[in-house]
């Protein structure tokens, strides 16, 4: 009954999707509206689940040679407006800062959308020579975009990301790195979040602003969506023309140098949730989990139950587990729920009579497998669930994926799937923008969401207007 | 010649201190001017500075049960109007948000100056009943002040730093609290920065707007100047009552809770340089320094002494040794200098002669010594020469601090300290607010740093008006 009390808040995700996902995120007390209208306040469940992102992630680009920075929250209006893609995709989409103390400021300032400008206005200053270059700058910080509609970590004004600025001395070394941090993107997402990917370079329409190519990540959700879930891009040198950001080369030289960015934010945490959760609430990969081990005693006011407990604690730890133990005066059907509405990838019961057995019982998050280990096996047997879990996760997501991927040889193909199935749909195309917009109207909304490097030749003709094919994109309805 | 090529643009800190500062953080590449004024560019020498401190101290804070959270970067103008004598502090150096996409907003929204505001709101929504408490949040963020004047890290318009905000059933727990942090401070500060402190209460008109009590950490930097460098504040239930948030305690009743916060900001880099800089830059206590040792080969083309150099790399950072290599082909005396100005605790010189007689040549960035180590033992011998410098590095600051304090008995002793001499000056007040203004225009400038947990009885007169004194003050110049 208690066990119910909690999940039962929780709607089923095959009634409703949406609400679901509403459901986990409150009832796991992962963010919260704030009263500033589309800023969302990262609780502690939320945001140790995006420190441990930062940690892992962070460390995977200063392996790459990555440095952290941090530059301004604010960017003059001129700065803004220097290139020009840029400042149309995103003027229209700021806040501005146009008093500061008590006094009107002589110039608007906006927050952050994103910071190319920035970057680009320090290094006109500070790059001289080919002996500065390649500059791998990183920050961590809050950009804001005055979105209308919020939804928690999918969409929100004030999100949190990382941004990758790179300058290179040739375009070649630029277009190297740009796909360097995709690949980089792709292995923690893969690797540490247990979400498979579908990845490669964005079309014309769906560019970032002022990009030469955008390469992108793309994860499927379990209501068959798309989740962008990190982009990777490659400038050329328009904004190093725009910044007027010039260098000496080894021959005396002056040249302009090459650029890329590159960004993840909070949505991959509306990914992970999308993809492995269930009804019971959040399931989280091991290797992201804050928490990645429960320990529950049971019957914990007999002699020796907790003793015994947290001599297993300490015994987890001491071999680098993140483990907690619950020792509240809550019953332990209310402590079982908990750990699944949270996304606790084990929990272990312990109680007098495994005490007695000299055992204790793991319980998996992701299949509710239940395993006896031997009480002193268990800091050398948890380490290998966890492993499997982590493995069997992405194992389950990809199958869940390559189940959904669906091909279309024509318009009535295509609009046939998009009515009857939840998925992406492979598909030719001409290369021309009007056929995208067509496919969105008649598919109810599906974009291209990329075109793979490892492009399948599926038909010769566009599955729009019949003509030509250039390449084969993958499609799907996307968050 | 070329060792003197970098050094010689660094001023001489005894010539002209702020110029020395100025060069040091120049020189050394910590941080630049943005076009934003009042905002900096924090660079890769001086960010991963705060990285270490950031690491280092919330490791501490989560020991002491603390939970990192984020809240949004905006305020709306009603709710910084909810708290009296906060909006009266915070209010005239905010910067306005007043326009979002092309819309003017219907309120007006700040940038955080800090956040006791937003955190409220959050807890009047959430917190309902003493099992909710106690709430130990903190922040790793920016916050903005509309300063008119600026200096790298001491003061600018945009700083980072991090805000602890708890929410506690008694007040009793939530001054425990409150020294806690401080204590936090305290150790960090001694432990990891190697800097002598001073710490006790702040007096009524050098307290937080809307704290009850505010506590201090005092630096003194080399030129005797205070630095303010942690500060953790008791709210009773000032906040909690001005934000309505009520808990139903153990017996049913409602009760108003108590709250604290408390911050560190990117002040502290500032401490550091004019703590334990010198006139060749940088030192950098070995426990935050991004890079502990600089291996610099000499002769490097010659064979064999890459390779053993490379060796030796391999093998401390197998220690857990933050080192790092210099191979680029500027002359060894040209990469003496860059390690001494960038503050790296030790470098390693490695030449050919070196390798014949077996041993290396490790010299210490504090006091230059030169100690012969042999090859086989740096892996064992460099972490106790690095635990040494941390410990000099101490006792140094804290004997050069211990010898610049000063007693005064009357105003005459005072006026001739603060003329003669630079440093604190320990002596006793009345506890009225016009004494402080008085000390503050006959000492040219100094200001009450803080009332000593431990204070002494000097003497039974104000310093100032020589009615019945109520406390031992510890007075200074200040940044």
């Amino acid at each position: 009954m208690e066990k119910e009390k909690l999940v039962k808040d929780i709607t089923s995700r095959d009634v409703d999707f949406a609400q679901w996902y509403t459901d986990v995120v409150k009832e796991a007390e992962l963010c919260d509206y704030s009263t500033v209208k589309g800023c969302l306040i990262y609780q502690p469940n939320g945001y140790a689940i995006w420190e441990n992102i930062k940690n892992n992630l962070d460390k995977r680009f200063k392996e790459t040679g990555v440095e952290n920075v941090y530059l301004p929250v604010l960017i003059p209006e001129s700065l803004l407006q220097k290139e020009k893609d840029h400042v149309e995709g995103f003027a229209p989409e700021v806040a501005w800062v146009t008093k500061g103390g008590n006094e009107d400021l002589e110039e608007n300032l906006c927050i952050r959308p994103t910071s190319e400008t920035l970057f680009c206005d320090h290094w006109s200053k500070t790059v001289k020579s080919y002996r500065d270059l390649p500059k791998l700058y990183n920050q961590w910080c809050s950009v804001l975009r005055w979105e209308k509609t919020t939804r928690p970590f999918l969409r929100s004004r004030e999100f949190l990301w990382q941004e990758g600025h790179t300058l290179h001395a040739s375009a070649e070394e630029a277009e190297e790195r740009t796909k360097t941090m995709l690949q980089t993107y792709y292995d923690f997402v893969t690797e540490d979040l247990a979400i498979p990917l579908i990845c490669g370079r964005k079309t014309e329409s769906e560019k970032f602003a002022g990009a030469k190519d955008t390469y992108t990540i793309e994860a499927m959700m379990h209501d068959g969506k798309a989740l962008q879930s990190g982009t990777s891009h490659f400038f050329g040198d328009g904004f190093a023309s725009a910044f007027n950001i010039k260098f000496l080369n080894k021959n005396n030289e002056l040249e302009v140098p090459n650029e890329t960015s590159w960004g993840l934010s909070t949505r991959i945490i509306g990914a992970i949730i999308m993809v492995h959760g269930d009804d019971s609430g959040l399931v989280l990969p091991p290797r992201i989990a804050p928490t990645q081990t429960m320990i529950i005693p049971i019957a914990q006011h007999k002699e020796g139950v907790t003793e015994k407990a947290e001599k297993i604690l300490d015994e987890l730890k001491n071999v680098g587990i993140r483990a907690k133990i619950d020792l509240s005066d809550k019953t332990p059907g209310w402590k079982f729920s908990e750990q699944e509405i949270l996304g606790i990838p084990t929990r272990i019961e312990i109680g007098p009579k495994d005490i007695e057995a000299g055992q204790v019982i793991v319980v998996r998050r992701d299949n509710r497998e239940k395993i006896i280990v031997s009480i002193d096996k268990i800091a050398s047997e948890l380490p290998k669930i966890l492993e499997s879990i982590q493995k069997d996760m992405y194992n389950r997501a990809y199958e869940f994926m390559k189940s959904h991927i669906y091909i279309a040889k024509d318009k009535d193909e295509m609009i046939d799937i998009f009515q009857e199935k939840n998925g992406f749909v492979k598909a030719m195309w001409c290369g021309k923008k009007e056929c995208e917009e067509e496919i969105k109207s008649f598919t109810g909304g599906a974009s291209s969401r990329c075109i793979p490097f490892d492009e399948e030749q599926i038909s010769d003709k566009c599955v729009c207007c019949g003509k030509k094919a250039k390449h084969m994109v993958y499609w799907g309805k996307s968050y």
